[in-house]
């Protein structure tokens, strides 16, 4: 499964892509940062981060997209701008019919650290370790993106067995009931 | 000018349409919300509002968008979802080239009452006594929106005519400049 994580932001808009399956090792694909000038009005930079999301989907063709979930208790002055470069990822992923799913960033960090509350370097060094990469992709915004894409496919790869089994389940007790009713 | 105002929200997105100019009567075009299922996730509601902004343009066809801007210091809990419902409809305008201005409520209070601090029933009230309605659009978001469009139409045309005014200036000064040159 490819992943497009997006850890998003109006100045700077991580993103990364990650292959990989749970219990497979990881392929770093690609990661970097979509910029808007902050001297730019309001529009012209949600249409940018929107263009530049749009060039990731195409050029990467992910199969899933993981937006960081934004809280109110974050840093007021900056949580507006977050919430809707956000919104704009989510609508360009959302559009094309690709499941999008929002993690929060202490479940992103316990999926690749264990902790829920390990600092941004710890994050960093796990992204690298488990990509086997010399460092941690920069800046930290291109980090925590594929930090997000990894979460996605660890997390987001038992979320899909849970729902297969439920969907088996369900078709079980169908039939069986079926089988009563004949 | 046609003008469409939008007061953003996940599960009431208020829209109206308003034709004027300074000095002359405002004609009420029309309004309504764009609602979107609370327990639809994220991206379909996302998806869901860009969808009605798209018709509201499609049908209606504003020369200018006028959005609430949001603040952090309202409703912490609602904030981040109308600031990505709000992203969506400046994204859809500035995608089609429209211009897009944000207007904070006090500014829209003050452009329809004479007060920063109306309440919601005055701005009522007002979008009706204005548009020489028998009531104010229902629900209040709809309202909200055609004062958000008439607050742009006054505002709007006043700084247009400061920019031409500079535009004016800019050119004498430039004229006078290359008459001393030559």
């Amino acid at each position: 499964m490819r992943v497009l994580g997006v850890d998003p932001g109006l100045t700077r808009c991580g993103v990364g892509v990650v292959d990989g399956s749970i219990g497979r090792p990881l392929t770093f694909v690609a990661a970097g940062v979509i910029r808007t000038p902050a001297d730019d009005d309001l529009p012209q930079r949600l249409l940018g981060v929107e263009q530049g999301i749009e060039r990731w989907l195409d050029e990467h063709r992910p199969e899933a997209v993981a937006v960081e979930r934004v809280f109110a208790q974050h840093n007021v002055s900056t949580v507006i701008g977050t919430a809707q470069a956000g919104a704009v990822a989510v609508v360009c992923a959302a559009r094309r019919g690709l499941p999008v799913v929002l993690h929060t960033p202490s479940e992103v960090k316990a999926a690749i650290t264990g902790s829920g509350r390990a600092d941004k370097a710890q994050v960093g060094t796990m992204v690298a370790r488990l990509l086997r990469l010399e460092g941690p992709p920069r800046p930290a915004d291109a980090a925590d993106a594929v930090a997000l894409a990894i979460c996605h496919i660890w997390r987001g790869g038992a979320q899909a067995r849970v729902a297969r089994a439920q969907q088996e389940f369900a078709r079980k007790v169908e039939s069986v009931r079926w089988a009563n009713e004949r």
